[in-house]
């Protein structure tokens, strides 16, 4: 009979794995971004990153457990395609701007079902203390995609739109 | 010079082939479920997913394109995620269940990223009717989204937690 526990375990591992993709994946998109405010959103978010990681392995403690990744098809599609977009946009821009912010917005998207749903099941397992740091993570990657929303909206579409030839 | 019409028609055709793909695991999902109103909730989104793909084919229209998709790991990923699941949990249960529910709030989630950017693309470029079709589906996806939370919460994790041996 399978446990609940382990569900949470395993899902735990594939966001712990993809929460270091992302770290990984974030330089890059700084270095890419173009839009002075785009770039620094994407900086803050790789240094929240590190936190949420450090989060993840606070709860692995709480469960006994060491830290560890578990390969996400998920997370890596996503981040493939964000890689695909620049291998096909060479030159910066505002559209390419646009396109990374769509990418980051995925990738928000991705973690904000995986954290909402973990911490959906810490509560129903009556774990408050993994429930409170999941919740502080899930609460920084709604922040960070109502960013990308912002900025996307307020500047980078328009000028997308207007970049055209 | 790219243009932001480019980037959309590409990431229509990203979505084109997420949407049938997701058509082909939903009937998948419906059968794995043993919860009736998680069943209940997969099978009718099947039924929306074909209306979505319509709606898809006329944005391809209002463009002057044919439709068609392009490969799209991200959800080639989180359909892997679902059926890895199935794989390692044979009988279906509350712990499938709440497992089954993840699965596909991360389908979810991806949509409403894509057709969040769709849409406020459309709106940038000033294709109002483009806009019209993708604001409706992603309502859909909004709506779906809430759904399985609430069935999660309302009754799923509960049963999945006790289940616990």
């Amino acid at each position: 009979m399978p446990q609940l526990a382990e569900l949470f375990e395993d899902t735990l591992k594939d966001i712990y794995y993809a929460e270091r993709q992302i770290l990984k994946a974030l330089p890059k998109m700084v270095r890419a971004a173009e839009n002075q405010e785009l770039k620094a959103a994407f900086k803050t978010h790789r240094d929240q990153t590190e936190g949420q990681v450090e989060r993840l392995q606070q709860v692995f403690e709480l469960l006994g457990k060491r830290a560890r990744g578990k390969t996400c098809p998920a997370i890596n599609g996503i981040i493939e395609e964000c890689e695909e977009l620049l291998e096909e946009m060479k030159e910066p821009g505002a559209v390419r701007d646009a396109g990374l912010a769509a990418s980051g917005q995925a990738v928000e998207h991705y973690e904000m079902s995986r954290y909402g749903t973990l911490l959906a099941w810490a509560k129903a397992m009556g774990n408050a203390d993994a429930a409170a740091l999941l919740e502080a993570t899930l609460n920084e990657e709604k922040e960070t995609d109502k960013l990308l929303s912002q900025l996307a909206n307020r500047s980078i579409n328009k000028q997308a739109a207007q970049a055209a030839g």
